[in-house]
C-alpha cells in the first residue's frame, strides 16, 4: 500500500463495477477530453481553419497515444483544470506540423464541458438500458399480480386493500417518467464552443469567415447538439441533467423504499432474489440491492442542489461555480447508473409471497374493509346507525378477538346483506385492476 | 403585539407583496382546497354519484362561506393536515341534505395535492408573466447594445472583449429556457384522486360503475390534467415543479450575479434603476433588486433538494415525505415568483454605461487583445518570435505604463501591419454581434 | 378572504401553535428588533454617547408603541430589509428630542443580526424545555423496559435480540447530545455591532473615546455575549445554529423513524398515545406525531445547508448571502421547536406492547439466537460441525415449521447442553441491561 | 486505457495531491479497516477473549499482508459493504490457529465506523496543520496591514473606509473558529463496537464476563474515545464531523470570496502569489487557489446536509442511511483538507497593493466619509442644514467631477473646521486598529 490517493470504489458498492462506473471513471473522462480535442481539429479542418491532415493526425494520437491520468491530475492544479496539461501533452505528441492546430482558438472550458456532455450522453445510454430492464420486470410483475390483493398502507397503517399489481404498475409508471425525462435530456445535450469569452473571436483571428459555423460542425463530429450560444455561464444543460438524474434516483428510491418495508421480517411479502447473507445469522437475508438504491436516493437530491446552485455563475466564465460541478455531476451519473443496475437485478429477481399478502389482509380483523361497510350499511341502516354500529363492532372485534364478519352476522338488520362478499378484503380492491391495465398500456 | 404566530412577510422582502405572494398565502391555499372539494362534488354529480344540486350547493358554500384559516391551522395538528378540519367545517356549512356528498370517497391527500396543483398552476402563470417582462427587457437591452464592447471576464480577470449585447442575449436565453420548462410543467400538472389507498374503491362502494372516469371528470372541473394513476407516492409532478423552479431561480440568479459584479463601485458599468439609498452615505446606491434575487437563488436549490428527496415515499401514502413537501414547494413558488418580479424591475430599469465599458477595455494596457495579436503576429513573424515579442511587451507595458499598441509600433517587423485595427479592443468582439442576432431570433 | 398574503400556519401542522411558533412569528421578530434598538440607545447613554433620558425614552416607545408589521414588511422592499422602515417609524414615534439617538451609528445589519440572536436565544430556551421533557420521558421508558426483550433489527431483518430499554436509552442519549450542543450554542450567541463596515467608526464620529466598549455594553443590555469582532461576514453564530438545530431535528427524527417502524400494523410493538383517527377507517390510528417529526427531519438538513452556504459572504456586508439566512434560520428554529413539542407528547404518551415484542422474537423459529448457538455449539461440537448443523437446522426449521430448540433437542451430541437457556431469545440480550444503566447515569 | 473504473483525481484539482487526499484514499481506508480489525483482536486478547498471540498474529498480517483493494471493492457488492470480503481475506491470511479470532463477535459496521473515525482523526490532523498555516499567515497580514486603509464595501458598494488589517484579522478569526470546532470534534471521535445489534451479546457468548469493558479497550488500542453506547444509529459523531467540516470549508470560502473580489482586474488590491497563467492571454493571472477553495465552499454544505439527513436511521442498523454516509463524509474531508492546503498557499503568498487600496478610497469623490461629515457638520451647522448641504454637494461632486473636500472648502460656515482631517478617508477607519489588535490576541 502506498500513500498515494487512488480510488477503486471501496466505499461505493452501490455503483462500483456498474456500466455507469466504467463510463465515468477518470479514463472515460480522459477519453472524452481527447475525443473533444480531436473533433475540434477535424471540425476546423472541415471549415478550412486547419490544413488537410491535421484532423486525422490529432485524432490518431488522441485515439492511440499514451496519456498519464495521474500526471494530468497532478498538473491540473496549476491552472485549476485538467485540460491545460492535456493540451500540452497532446500538442507535444502530435508533433511540430499539426501541433499548432490542437485546441486552437478554444478555451479549457470548451473542451471540459464538451467532454462532460460526451460522458453524460454515454452514461445516460447505459442508465436508460437498465431503466428499460426495470420497467420490463415491473410490467411483468404488474401483469402477473394484477389481481393479487394486499393491504394498502398509509401513514404506516393498513388502510384499505390494494393489489400488488397496482403497486408494481405505479413503480413502473414512475420509472417511465424518469426514462422519458432522461431520454429528453440526453437528446438535448450540446457541445460547447465559444473561445476565451464566448465570442468565438479567436477563430476569426485564425481566419474563419463565419466562426459561428464552427460550433455546429464541432457538435456534428461528436453527435452532440449544436449550441444556440456558448453556454459557459448559461448552465441549462447541467441543470437539466441534475433534474433528470435526481428524478431517476428518486424513482428507483421509491421502489427500494417499498421493498425494504415489504421485506421486513414481520411483513415478508416480498424478498430480494438473492439477499446478502450472514454466516453467524443464517436467518438473515438482507435486502442489499434495495439498501444500496435507498442510499443513492438519499444522496442524489443534495448533489443536484449543488448543480442547480451553479446556475448563478458570474461573468463570462466563473471562478468556482463551474469547478463545483464536475464531481457532483459525475457522482450523480454514478449513483443513478448504479441504482438502475441494482434495480434491474432487484425487480428481475423479486420474490412475491401472495399468500402472505392475503393473510395480512386479516390482521385488522376485517376492519380493512370498514370503509366499504360504512357505505353499504349506510344504505341499509341509515348513516347514523351504520356509523354507530361500526364503531361498536370495531371495538368488540379487538376486545373479543373475533372477525368483524362474524360479529356482523349476528346483527338482525343485516340478514339480507351478502356479508361474505362485503367483508372479503380481496373483493374490495376497487379499480386496482383496471388502473393496472391502463398503466401497462403506456409504453 | 400578541404572542400568537402570524407572518406578514417581515423577513421576506424578496417576495412579500409580489403576485406570487398573494397566490400562495394561506388564503390562497384555502381557496384552492375549497375549489377542489367543490369540484369533487360536481364531478360526482356529473357521473351520477351525487344527487342533482349537490355540486351547486357545495360550490356555493365553498365560494361564499366563511372559513377561519387560523382555526383550521390549529386543528390540522390532530390528523396532521388541514383537510380534515376543513371537511368538517365545510360539511357542516353545506348542511344536512348535501353535506354527505362533501369529500365523499376521497382522502385528505386527494384534496391537498389537487389544491397544491391549483396553487402551482396559478402561481406559475404569474411567474411566467414576469419572466416574459424580463425576457422582453433583455431583448431590448441586447438589441440596443448589440455592438457595445466591454471586457469579457473569466475567473474574475479581463480575458478578451465581448459585448453587452451578447451578455444580455445570454441572460435572455437562460430566462427563455426557464420559461419553456416552467410552461411545460404548468401544462402537465394533474389533479389527484385515488381514495384511501389509490384504488378508487370507495367511489365504487358508493355506486360508481367505472370509478376510473371520476379523476378525469374531477380534473376537467379544475382545468388540470387527468392523472394516469393516483400519484400519492408517485411524485413526478412535485419533482418537475422542483426542477423548473430551481432553474427559474437560478437563471434569474445568473442575471443578478452579473449585475452585482458590474455594479461594483470600481466597475460601475451598470446600475439598478432605483438603488436602495442610504441617508448617511449619499454615494451609496445599493443594488437591492439584484441582492434579493441573489438571495433567492442561494435558497432555491436546497428547497428543491427536499422535494426531490420526497420521491422516496413509502407505501400507498407516506408518513412524513408528503408532509415535508408543503412548505418547501410554497417557498420555492414564492422565491421564484418574487425573484421574477424583482428581475422584471431590474432589467426594465437597468442603466448601462457604455462609456465605462469602453474605458475598461484599456485597463490591461491593450493586452486584452493579446490573443488576437498572437494569431496575427504569428502569421507575420512566426509563432516563436511572436510569442517571445508579446511576452516581452506584456512585461514592458505594465513596467513602463505604456499601451501595448505604442510599444508594438516601434517594432520594425510590423510596419506593414495595421496596428490600429489589431489593437483596438472594440474591433475584437468576434461573432458577438451575429450570436446576439441569432439568440434574439428565438421567441 | 382577501388576496393579501398572510400566513397563519395552514401548511405547518408540525409547528403551528407550538412555543417555537410564537417565539418566531413576525411579531416576535419585531419585538426583538425593537428590543435591540432600545438597548442600543441605552448602551450609548451609558457610555455618554446619548443624553440622559434617551435610553428610557426609546425603550418606552419600543415597548409600548404601535408598529405595523404589514406596513414594515411592505416597505422593507426598498432597501431590502425591515430595519430601514422600522428606524424611520421608531424615530418619528420617539420624537424630536431623542429621535436623533435612535439607531445612531448603527447599520441595519447590526439590529437585524442582534434581533435574530435574541429570537434564537428565546426559541432555543423553549426548545430545550421540550427536549428536557423528551429526555425525561425516555429515561422513564428506558428504566421501565430495561429488561423488555425485543428483536434487534438490522437492514430491516431480525438480527439478534435487544431490549426496548436499550433502544429508549439510545434515543435519550441522542437527545442529550442535541441538548448539549443546543445549550452550548445558545450560551455563545453574540450581539452584533459594527456600524456601516464593521469599524465602529460612526460611534467615534459621534464622540466615543473608545468605541470598542460599546458592543459589550450593548450585549450586556440584551443578555447576549459580547462579540470579539463585528461578524457581519464572519458567520460562525449562524453556522453554529444551523449545526445544532439540524442535529436536534435529526435526533428527534431518529426517534420518530423508529416509532413509525414499530407502530406498523404488522409490528405494533408501540403505539402513539393518541393517534390521529379516521372516521371511515376505525382501525386506523395514525402515528401523527411521528409523521410530523419525520417531516421536520427531512427538511432540516437542507435548511442548514443554506445557512452553511452563507459563510461564503463577500466584503464587509454581502449582497444576498445575508438575506438568504433569515427565513431558513427561522424555519429551522420552528421545525426543531415543533418537532420537540411533538416528541414530548410522543414519548410521554408512547404505549409499549412488551408482549408483542416478546412474541416477535419467535418469528424466526429461534434462529434469532443462532449467533449464540454458533458460539456455544462450536465449543461442544467443534466449529465445523457446529456450522454444518446450524445450517442444516436453519433450513429445516422453516421447511418443517418447527422451532429450532425442538430440532436441536433431538441431536444426540447436545444432550448435556441446557438448550432451554441457550435458545431463549430473552436470555440473549447481552449487555443491554448494563448499557442501559450506564446511559441513564448521564444527566 | 481500460474501461475499468479508476479515479486518480482528474476532476479534483481542489484536493488531488493534498495531504487529505492521501489520508482518505481507498488505501487509507483499507489501512484503517485493517487497523481496526487488528485492534479488536488485541483488545479481546487483553481481556482474555482470545488466546495469547492472537493479537500479534492478526496485527502482523494486517500490517504486512497483501490485500487487493479492487477485488475487495468488487466483492463488497454482495453484502453491501467492504468489511465482509476483507474479513474473509484477513481470516484466511491469518491462518487456522488465530483466524477464528479475527472479527469475532463484531458486525461489519463496528469495523467500518471505527475505520471511518480513524481516517477522520488522521485527516483532521492534517487539516488542522494547514489551518494553522493559514491563521499564521493571516496574523502576519493583519499585523502588517493594521493601518492600511481601504474601502469598506457593503452590498457591493463603497460604504466607509476600513483597513486591510481588520479584514485579515476577521478572516483569521473565522479560521480560528473552524480550528476550534475541528479540534473539539477530532478529540471526541469514538470507536464503534456493539456487535450485531449493539448489545455486545456475542462477546458474552464467546466468554466475556463483562463485555462492556471491551469497547473501551478497543478504543484505547486505536487512540479513539470510548463510546458511551454503540452508536450504529446514534450518529452524533457523523453529524459533528459534518458541522465542523462545513464550517471549515465555509470559513475558507469567505477568504476566497473576498480575494476573488479584490483580485478583479478593476480592483486589483490583492493578487495571488502565483496565479494560473494563460499563454494566449499574458495579462491574465487567474486566482486559481481562491477559485478552487470557492468551489469547495459551494459543495460542502450539501454534503453536510446528506450526513445530517442520515441521523434519521431506523432500527439497530439501517438500510441505506448508513451507506449514504461513506462517500459524502470522505468527500467533505477531502474538500476541507484540499481547501486548507490551497488557503495556506493563498494566504502565505498573497500580494497586497496598499497603494491601490488607498487610491480607491477616492473613487467616490470623498463621499466615502460622508457618514463622518454628517456627524461633524451636524454639530456645527445643525442636523437639517448639514443634511441639506451634504445632499447638494454629493450631487455636485459627481456632476462637476470635483472632490468633496474642495466643494466643502468654499462653504463659509465651515472655515473653522479642519476639513483636511475630516475628509481624509485614511483617518476615518474608526476602531479598526484596536479591533485588529484585540483579534490578534486570540490564540
Amino acid at each position: 500500500m502506498t500513500t498515494a490517493h487512488h480510488d477503486a470504489g471501496l466505499l461505493a458498492p452501490g455503483w462500483t463495477g456498474s456500466p455507469a462506473a466504467a463510463a465515468t471513471g477518470d479514463s472515460a473522462y480522459l477519453r472524452a477530453l481527447l475525443d473533444a480535442e480531436a473533433a475540434l481539429t477535424r471540425a476546423q479542418e472541415a471549415l478550412g481553419l486547419a490544413p488537410q491532415g491535421a484532423g486525422a493526425a490529432v485524432t490518431s494520437v488522441a485515439d492511440d497515444g499514451e496519456f498519464d491520468v495521474r500526471s494530468l491530475a497532478g498538473r491540473a492544479r496549476g491552472g485549476g483544470n485538467p485540460v491545460i496539461p492535456l493540451v500540452a501533452d497532446l500538442t507535444k505528441a502530435v508533433g511540430e506540423e499539426y501541433g499548432p492546430y490542437v485546441h486552437r482558438g478554444a478555451t479549457s472550458q470548451d473542451i471540459m464541458d464538451t467532454a462532460t456532455m460526451l460522458v453524460a450522453v454515454r452514461t445516460l445510454g447505459l442508465l436508460l438500458a437498465d431503466l428499460d430492464r426495470v420497467q420490463r420486470a415491473l410490467a411483468r410483475l404488474a401483469a402477473e399480480h394484477r389481481d393479487t390483493p394486499m393491504p394498502g398502507r398509509t401513514l404506516t397503517q393498513h388502510a384499505v386493500p390494494t393489489t400488488f399489481g397496482l403497486k408494481a404498475a405505479g413503480w413502473r409508471s414512475l420509472v417511465l417518467d424518469a426514462r422519458d425525462r432522461v431520454t429528453a435530456v440526453r437528446d438535448s445535450l450540446p457541445a460547447q464552443l465559444g473561445g476565451a469569452a464566448g465570442t468565438l473571436a479567436a477563430f476569426t483571428a485564425y481566419g474563419a469567415t463565419d466562426a459561428t459555423a464552427l460550433p455546429a460542425a464541432f457538435a456534428r463530429e461528436l453527435g452532440l447538439r449544436a449550441p444556440l450560444l456558448p453556454w459557459h455561464t448559461l448552465r441549462t444543460p447541467i441543470a437539466d441533467l441534475a433534474g433528470c438524474l435526481a428524478l431517476a434516483a428518486g424513482a428507483l428510491g421509491k421502489v427500494a423504499t417499498d421493498v425494504l418495508t415489504l421485506a421486513r421480517t414481520e411483513i415478508a411479502e416480498v424478498a430480494e432474489g438473492s439477499g446478502g447473507g450472514s454466516s453467524a445469522m443464517p436467518h438473515k437475508a438482507n435486502p442489499v440491492r434495495s439498501t444500496l438504491i435507498a442510499a443513492a436516493a438519499r444522496r442524489a437530491p443534495q448533489l443536484a442542489a449543488t448543480l442547480y446552485g451553479s446556475l448563478a455563475a458570474e461573468d463570462e466564465r466563473p471562478a468556482g461555480a463551474w469547478h463545483a460541478e464536475w464531481e457532483p455531476l459525475r457522482e450523480l451519473l454514478r449513483l443513478a447508473g448504479g441504482a438502475a443496475r441494482d434495480a434491474a437485478e432487484l425487480t428481475e429477481g423479486l420474490r412475491v409471497d401472495a399468500d402472505a399478502m392475503r393473510a395480512h389482509l386479516d390482521l385488522t380483523h376485517g376492519l380493512i374493509v370498514s370503509e366499504r361497510l360504512s357505505a353499504a350499511l349506510s344504505a341499509v341502516l341509515g348513516r347514523a346507525r351504520a356509523k354507530e354500529l361500526l364503531t361498536e363492532l370495531a371495538r368488540r372485534t379487538y376486545a373479543e378477538d373475533r372477525p368483524l364478519g362474524e360479529l356482523l352476522a349476528s346483527e338482525p338488520g343485516l340478514k339480507d346483506v351478502d356479508l361474505g362478499d362485503l367483508t372479503d378484503p380481496a373483493r374490495y380492491t376497487g379499480s386496482a385492476g383496471s388502473l393496472t391495465d391502463r398503466a401497462l398500456e403506456r409504453r
